[in-house]
């Protein structure tokens, strides 16, 4: 059985990258792809690297008959994402890669998003969709919401240390390295080669950063209280890839071992022997997430050095494993495919 | 069937790129790895970004029984790979993707690579890799040379033209741009992070390339006359990629239209609409071919641009095609996958 | 004596470039700068890089006092170039490094530009700014144009080569790789990181980039009969630089020894030794001009590379050395600056 | 007066960067040049960006003549420096740029570079080099030691703050990120192009970082008790620039008060608006450190962010600053070059 997939939002790097990876899946099959303002035209004139791919033309979403598909992709911009999401088929799957429906507290998405939910039941059905932690809702699931690539990368490293409670709920801190992909194909100048290669600087600081919502929604869910995180992104002269070095107090050993028993059954996470320090480069183009614990010099703190590819595993590889949940598919089919290096 | 596969030089990038494609082709296993001087070293150690495979250690050569391998991948420098295939059993199926198989004569050999060859009768043997123009003799060789990845790139934009007598054989000049990838994982000055990201410069300049001796030998036969062609290479700060601009004189039209036709059946070339540029970005990571033809405001001169992944068509991708093709597996298995962009 | 110096466009990359070299130059003080989108801001909001200087605020041009100005340099886009110096007072020594008053003749640039020249009378005041061609035209200049950045880095290898009578005027095709920043700061997507990085690509093949119209204009003149050349440009994931491949038909040392004498007291121009190949990484962000040549394997053929940074050489480097003349200052000063390497 | 200067490991990249610097020096001549392996060879053939300048050939050490030299820069490799500075003469000024004399305790020394001391006498005699807080010492100082680059950058951040007794002196964190220059033109696999572009990774987490050694001591000495930092630095893809995260507890805008004023007067380091966040393309090339402050959302805690180019005010451009102060030039003689961008 092969899947019937619909992609909306198909002009922008998530969009592409959810084609690049359906383009080798055995069991989905593209028959559907929006782009409002790119409509009429044909996927390689948009992304001249899926010349080689047979793609149905973009279209105007109102345009697509949602009939015979399977499984919609939701890849458009926040805030836009829930207007359109109320207005398409009740039993439609969908897989949301925005941040419409992330945070299940309306307050909270106002408070990080600047406006209020416009479709607050919407966002309480919403499955978060962090799969390796919430499988069986995301397999039961209609609506799910993909997470923030951040959020993802720090959520890796630390969720399974603060549900074994082996480290201090008050002192977590996340010092976020990310390329230059995660801020889409927007035409901002501080996005230009000529000021971003060769150069690094921290954005967002101060704890202003969106993913911080997750991060409270999550950490403190599973803390059963409210643990805050200080969060520090940068951004990196690098198109692909996240590094969250990751401070923690605990014992490094004992940190060590919760990773890698948490995750030692899991295809995509991958705890590197104990001091062994991961590189985004090995993970580039993948769905794999590489995980490193090193203790400090100093007794009773540890870091923790989680990488990932935001396009894939941080956000398109994520869409698609959770969509292979929801359709019945072997979890990991499409995405195999090994990092691309050098 | 899933044929059992051995590469030596497993170490380099070229060996790399082989692990990484096999990992998801459907009908190939690697059952045996070597790397001389890393021998005893699991492949992850050498290559974090292959962590997710199982593979076989790394051994010496003369450690690998081949009784059980159905076609060997030999990606060992040049000039060592002559006394090494010299000593495999002579019923081995071997893809080789060093030099030293390239050239059919004697002298051009020892002109082009300083030394004379030590196994002439398996220089004769080879069978020049460049599938798309010897796929009965690679269907039934069993020494496949692989090509020069520069040679690769500038073969694919001008083999149709001279075949087809459109284009002037004494006025021919290939521009070429290689990312540094090609120069392999050597340590040498010029090829530091330092030294090489931000600028550009030529080498190999006035026709002193190896790649010419491909060129030579293959123009010519296809011309059934002497053709020597003008080729400067560039040296480019990204890591994979080759585009090959090639100046002509004849008639742009014709000149595409003769590609176009050439190619038209061809599942990894792709003719662009006349006056179309490709770009390297669009190919990254893929065994695709683009080429773009454009017409100069000089009436009677061409263009043509063709760009590929050095590391990929330009050379394991190559070689697995190849290897396809001699264990009667379908020609593009494995090799489907998209480009990597962003 | 310390010239009052002016700047119209200070918030483009040229502008900030002329910024950076006055600031160390011994004899021009920043008197006003002008940006009107961004005019009450501090240069120091548009180029932190400049945080270190005291430097007028950026107003309107109209709110400028041109009074007490020596000499302004105007760094605006192309054909609002025109509009502006015109209305500046008539006795205002002006270095314009737009593509406004590059070409002498009105029909010439109505083809490249694509519209009238609305200030005609000062088309044929200009003077033609590649400094060491016209030093005493600029001296007695009021208006100077500077030239194309590609255009300087052709004339540099070519214009001796064309008056010596030493190379076949119908055989000339220059092959240029140009960094980014020559794009300026325009937010075009083919500009950002995500996309330019790692790769590259032609643009404006087969005759078409307006800097041909320079060439043209330039290298006629010399020849004293129509000389058309084949220019191909391609865009370098780097900031700065340009390295242009002009492969010519001539004897190679005769090439060479031309060159060489040319320039044997140039300060800024350094033909290296026969056979060696020059490289953007030794003149970024300095006003040098490096100047390679070596004869083909084909007798009779020559290349010659020169590599120049387009932001100094061939933009602000280039206005400040012609407005050193203008003022009757040493030609170097505040021009001698090493390049930065790595 | 001009000071004739000598440089002992001119052929690495901050020997390279003392003369870059120097060339524009108003009141320094370089009189001699060594680099051992190197020696008989023009500097312009190790690093032909320096071709435009009159250097004297490259000696070996013994063979150069010190009876003349005024002041000599010492920029060998760590370890040999401490042979070859006992052997100099005793009332030579000396600027060393290696670990060497850093630190001032002979058990500190052994335990970071696993070797005893073999000069303890020189290594007493040092004065260390962080200019603007030693100028005294430097001034009348004849052998003075250059700091580390990364231990230059997180001082700049920290020292007024432990000083004013700002911040808790247990709970600092210095997450460091590096350009690729730092580790010099060694020939290292994880250096090359291919395989450091476009990704990251940390290196020596976990308190194994050699520069430890220089926070111990300096911050230990301004706290009068024992101070130990948490540092974790990380290896990106750009060449030139530190950035280094620092996070401390203690109130925001407290800690942008006591920066601000500490360094109100200082030339080359500037305390940008409270909130305002740094970037390495802002120092690149120049001798500027620029310090960002923000308050995190989590009241009590502060991140503090400088930046530099580790290549200038991170090592030569230190070197020189130290240099005018010993030989009683203006402390900024040379040394106000603006940064170069993009």
């Amino acid at each position: 059985m092969t899947a019937n997939i619909a992609i909306l939002g198909a002009s922008g790097y998530t969009g592409a990258e959810l084609v690049r990876l359906i383009a080798t899946h055995p069991s989905m099959r593209i028959t559907a792809l929006s782009a409002d303002r790119k409509a009429g035209m044909e996927m390689a004139e948009v992304f001249p690297f899926l010349r080689h791919l047979t793609l149905p033309r973009l279209q105007k979403i109102d345009e697509i008959d949602f009939s015979g598909i399977d499984l919609c992709f939701c890849a458009l911009p926040h805030a836009t994402t829930q207007a359109v999401v109320s207005k398409l088929p009740r039993d439609l799957k969908i897989v949301d890669l925005s941040a419409d429906f992330r945070l299940r507290d309306a307050a909270e998405y106002e408070k990080w998003y600047g406006q209020p939910h416009t479709a607050p039941d919407l966002q309480k059905e919403a499955v978060y969709g962090l799969t390796e932690f919430y499988r069986d809702d995301i397999r039961s699931g209609r609506l799910i919401a993909g997470t923030g690539c951040n959020a993802a990368t720090g959520q890796y490293a630390l969720r399974p240390l603060i549900a074994a409670g082996v480290i201090d709920l008050d002192d977590i801190l996340i010092d976020l390295k990310a390329g230059v992909s995660g801020a889409g194909r927007s035409l901002k100048e501080n996005l230009l080669h000529a000021e971003l290669s060769g150069g690094t600087h921290s954005y967002s600081a101060g704890g202003k950063h969106r993913h911080l919502g997750e991060f409270d929604q999550e950490f403190s869910k599973i803390a059963g209280r409210p643990v805050l995180v200080q969060f520090t992104p940068h951004l990196l002269p690098m198109n692909r890839g996240i590094l969250a070095t990751t401070y923690v107090r605990g014992d490094p050993a004992t940190v060590h071992a919760t990773l890698a028993q948490a995750y030692a059954d899991e295809p995509f996470l991958r705890v590197l022997p104990f001091g062994a320090l991961p590189s985004t480069r090995d993970i580039a183009g993948s769905n794999f997430c590489h995980i490193g614990v090193i203790g400090d010099r100093i007794a009773g703190r540890a870091v923790v050095i989680a990488v990932l590819d935001n396009l894939t595993k941080g956000s398109s590889g994520q869409a698609i494993q959770n969509a292979n949940l929801m359709l019945g598919i072997e979890e990991t089919a499409g995405l195999m495919l090994a990092p691309v290096f050098p």
